[in-house]
């Protein structure tokens, strides 16, 4: 039996308590200071309000400031605060970890510098930890197609446990696996983190091809945007490899779990592809994030902000073509400069089409 | 202007005279033996009766036997016939084609040989006009992610032109180019078709991740399977890759519109998907294809039995390795077997989960 105690009482962080419970191991959900209420509910009748499920029996709950008992004895600590909270995540890893630990993050973004360079998130939260306990403890991910709920109510999924120690990922694979959370490996840790980053701002453009059938009214039609939004992801894929190359990613980790995979799972629903349906419709982002989705969560929006921000940066010290991403260039228009969606065919897939 | 002739009146081959008739260009449209009631009802009213759309202005409509006259002077034969119609479709064009014509064909499928080598249709096509004439035309095809009403009615979609002579490719994309519809080439013929035939085959797969909701009643529940089929994509680009390798195309044709794009447009819905959901629920494929979808046409089925079926053929002669495919092995075994659905979880993405 494991002891796994995971930081942050998000959808995600807490769907891992049911594998884990499956296999027998402890689990011990700590909130942070945003999840005082579901930490009460969990305390209260076991029930997680965002999930709508009850969480395994044995799974016990801690607020905040009962973390330092949580981590007492813990082998693993399971990361599951969202991109927005990853410096805090690190400065309370710092207090909690103990030697000898490994370190598992659900978290998926990128962070860049003043001048463009882009940075994963794994790599932010160890350096909020000092320098020996940082060394003592492994840091590993979890990426690809998961979709919280479903992996609580045990539906088939099919995720990659990432890091830079294989022997590691083997042995966390191994405590997280049942018959219906299937887990592989990869050594690719930043490949996998930027897949994961990445794919979280061309779901956003997922949503536009409903949002145009919006503002056409022609939603109940028979004919949809299929053929949009196909080509939206195949040219997502191809921008997908450019990452890779840019940012030093194996260059097949965008074909498997961690980048079509979970692109495809991203942007089948969700808050950001909501997002982007309206702005589609012709709702300028602004008015997006001020009124129709007010203090929504955004993340693949701030993971455009991210990205899409550093390109020019890039493109100007000649790290990448003024023509290369011309999607997430223009995903970064719609967001920053509340431009309308009006896709750059002709720059697609290398440029060839004309008209 | 240019005289463009179709062969096949079925949704595709008509919808391609949308974006013709909005360049100026002359569309003939052929009905084959089966498309008697459609051309009918074009000469009639203009009305298409499958794609529920009025045909442009200025298209004319023939029977099979008035083809002679719909071939006179044309340019090009758009050929629109289904995989089961392309040895007929040969046939008529050993008849009809005139030196110095462009052929461009819709049709999406392989063919095997008793042995198992696999083949592309346009060659299956090509070998039945005799070979003078053969060589004094071009032959050429489109790919990409296309639903038929949605080209028709102008919904901005990409494709690729695929042959082996470039100059042909971007003479033919300059004739069908249109603000919507936005034209690639590529000489990667073999790669092209080969996915395009491929695809098919896993979109029947993506049908299986509702059926299973239906078997457990949890359609309606707010928890899906998209974990499941976004899985499944994964591997199934996986294996458009080694089809690929197999069968000499380029390595990253599966990457863009030819692969993912049309995979994910295919996946989205359509009777392929419809099939693979009853499989899903638990219905025999016997049954589905003798009761359940009596009488429809299930091209990607067909394609799993003459894909599938060369497997276990390439295998013996070495080939293939055993472990390879396992996605596409499962598939032949849901059709032709009648096996349920049970996905080899173990066997994807190289094998590396052992659980």
């Amino acid at each position: 039996m494991t002891t796994v105690t995971v930081l942050g009482s998000g959808v995600m962080g807490t769907a891992m308590a049911f594998p884990l419970a499956e296999n027998g191991h402890e689990v011990r959900l700590v909130g942070t200071h945003l999840d005082r209420e579901i930490i009460d509910s969990v305390k209260k009748s076991g029930l997680h309000p965002n999930l709508d499920l009850g969480v395994p029996e044995g799974v016990r709950a801690y607020q905040l400031e009962e973390a330092e008992a949580a981590f007492e004895g813990a082998e693993i600590a399971l990361v599951g605060v969202n991109s927005f909270g990853v410096r805090w995540a690190g400065e309370r890893l710092a207090e909690l970890l103990r030697p000898g630990m490994d370190v598992l993050a659900v978290t998926k973004g990128l962070e860049a510098t003043e001048g463009g360079d882009l940075r994963i998130l794994p790599d932010v939260m160890r350096e909020r930890v000092p320098e020996e306990l940082r060394e003592s403890v492994s840091w590993s991910a979890i990426v690809g197609p998961a979709i919280a709920g479903e992996v609580a109510v045990g539906h088939e999924t099919c995720v990659v446990f990432t890091g830079e120690e294989a022997e590691v990922l083997d042995r966390l694979a191994g405590i997280f696996r049942t018959e219906s959370y299937h887990v592989w490996t990869s050594t690719d840790f930043v490949g996998c983190e930027v897949c994961a980053a990445v794919k979280n701002c061309y779901a956003f453009g997922a949503g536009f091809m409903d949002g145009l059938l919006d503002r056409e009214g022609k939603t109940e039609n028979r004919y949809r945007r299929f053929n949009y939004g196909s080509a939206l992801f195949a040219q997502a894929t191809r921008e997908l490899a450019g990452w890779m190359e840019l940012l030093g990613g194996r260059s097949d980790t965008p074909y498997g779990l961690p980048g079509v995979g979970d692109m495809l799972v991203t942007s089948l629903g969700g808050r950001n592809v909501r997002a982007g349906r309206f702005v589609g419709s012709g709702v300028p982002f602004s008015e997006v994030r001020e009124k129709k989705m007010k203090g929504v969560t955004l993340e693949g929006v701030a993971a455009i902000e991210v990205i899409g921000g550093a390109l020019p940066k890039l493109t100007e010290r000649g790290e990448v073509g003024a023509g290369d991403f011309p999607l997430m260039r223009h995903l970064h228009e719609v967001v920053a400069e509340d431009a309308p969606v009006a896709m750059p065919w002709g720059t697609f897939f290398g440029g060839e089409s004309s008209r």
